[in-house]
């Protein structure tokens, strides 16, 4: 879907987590992240070159990726002035924003008088079936959370990285706007009409080698009232083989939702394998995965065995410990 | 959201099957099935006056219901001879056809220069928040499925016509086009953005008399994978008080997924608990409803009679039997 590779465009980013669609790309496709665009004031730096539109469409990038939010939701005249120049050299432009590339009349304009795209990926660019429940060849593992936000994303990510080092058959297959970005290509399944979004998963994971993995990027919670029905399109449409629970430990309540306590494993274990084997009898979860980023290295380790105890599941957090553990589980399957 | 009352247009319908849409509101809304217009060859029989437009018009009509598929999905001659000369006598038009109305150059016109409205029931037409899972007051009626088109939709206006009768505060909460158009308002579910599902269902069923039921018109089937995910939204953005059971028992396979059989009962009430009580801890299932269409009536009775034994819960056929005893079983809820 986007022409790769890319020049991720920083802009005047405040602060190093403000690029963090940028870091997502940097740390997962680095072979995409030929240079950052940086103007006055950026104080966010993904440790490779600096480029300027120019420099970097002679060194073959393609698409200038937005990594970074627009402040106040407009697009700045310095911004501004940046995109339209990138769209005369010949890049389209991608962005995850809220506020839609397609909406700003001069990019608009810019983009139809040189013939570039813009891809403002939080919207579908594809029409999507009504699933039709199949069984695919090739397997599938799907991450599902506790809650929102609790490194579902990351655990598919790290998980693909290990298993194409070790020379297995593995996709990433994004689901949400940063992980469209960092690969390319994707379903914005937040965005999808309800009738589709199943379909959508379908679509997005298709029949493979018997051999491949694909590693969906899972959405929301089945215990979050917000984007549950989501979760559970992603669960039927994806009819994974393994799952994968995700946890974020610390978390005083469901994001978003003061009057929400988080499940425990063995809830969302036991809920989400219901569901799942609906679709696919011989599903397992196969392990977990902890964000233990507010835990120090003693607790997280603590933390990690006594899940592992508890559940009988390998359990690791994949940012700090590595995804290997993660692998592993999927021996067999 | 529809002018009321209705004129019901039939057309050229082949037979009476192909005019349910009508039917449902002359079933469940007489008082706004004013008349009905059919054109030459109809097969179709409300038992309501013939009226044409003008004598509609005068007795009060001014929504013109299209209550019947368009052959083809295209619009004849004769029927858009009709639709215009409602549009310009005053009449909007509603329907829900795949083929739009809006989508026809001369209704389009016809509308514009008139000042009239065409309302294509199958698209959203409100904007809907994201669900923030906030307890609601009032209670609330759910009525989940084994599979899709089980008869959740005539369960749920079953039980508001009786509870209306005994004088109880409720309504029906329409998420379907047929819904919609018996009742004049609504949310077309299946075509609301999957982040808002769950949000437009809160805002479909607002707090309320604590006294007062929302029966909410289910959709799909927490075990139909191409829509599981409409369902669960349904779960947590109704946050019901009661469930109610819906099944047809003689049905070989899931509708359209020819490899997935149909859940039991107990396999639907545990699942469909588990989920209901993350937004409702108080949440019960307080009843079954059964279409019993396949079977003779003493058939009928001891499927219903063994149902009963087995799960502990009344159990009937709304159509066949009433739904009095559905109603009984939200007492003390």
């Amino acid at each position: 879907m986007l022409k790769t590779p890319y020049l991720l465009f920083l802009g005047d980013a405040p602060d190093q987590l403000a690029a963090k669609v940028a870091q997502g790309v940097r740390d997962w496709r680095p072979e995409f992240a030929l240079g950052q665009l940086r103007l006055p004031g950026c104080r966010a730096d993904l440790g490779i070159p600096d480029l300027d539109a120019e420099a970097a469409w002679n060194a073959g990038a393609r698409t200038l990726v937005i990594g970074v939010a627009n402040r106040g939701g407009v697009f700045s005249p310095a911004w501004k002035a940046c995109l339209i120049d990138a769209l005369v050299r010949g890049y389209d432009l991608a962005a995850g924003l809220h506020t839609l590339l397609r909406d700003d009349p001069d990019l608009s304009a810019a983009a139809a008088a040189h013939g570039r795209r813009l891809f403002d990926v939080r919207l579908p660019v594809d029409t999507y079936p009504i699933a039709d429940g199949v069984k695919r060849s090739g397997k599938r593992c799907l991450a599902v959370g506790t809650d929102c936000s609790v490194g579902k994303m990351y655990t598919a990510l790290a998980m693909e990285k290990v298993m194409r080092a070790r020379g297995m058959k593995a996709t990433f297959r994004a689901t949400g706007q940063t992980g469209i970005l960092v690969t390319g290509s994707g379903v914005p399944l937040d965005a999808v009409v309800a009738d589709f979004m199943a379909g959508a998963v379908e679509w997005l994971t298709p029949g493979n080698d018997p051999d491949h993995w694909d590693l969906i990027e899972g959405q929301g919670s089945l215990f979050h009232v917000s984007y549950s029905g989501v979760t559970l399109a992603l669960i039927h449409g994806g009819q994974p083989d393994a799952l994968i629970l995700c946890d974020e430990p610390t978390r005083p309540h469901m994001r978003g939702l003061p009057d929400y306590k988080l499940p425990s494993l063995e809830a969302l274990q036991d809920l989400a394998l219901s569901l799942a084997r609906i679709a696919n009898p011989s599903c397992r979860v196969v392990g977990v995965s902890v964000n233990t980023q507010a835990l120090d290295e003693a607790a997280a380790k603590a933390h990690l065995a006594a899940v592992e105890d508890r559940l009988g599941l390998p359990a690791t957090d994949p940012f700090r410990f590595g995804a290997e553990a993660l692998v592993d589980a999927l021996d067999g399957i």
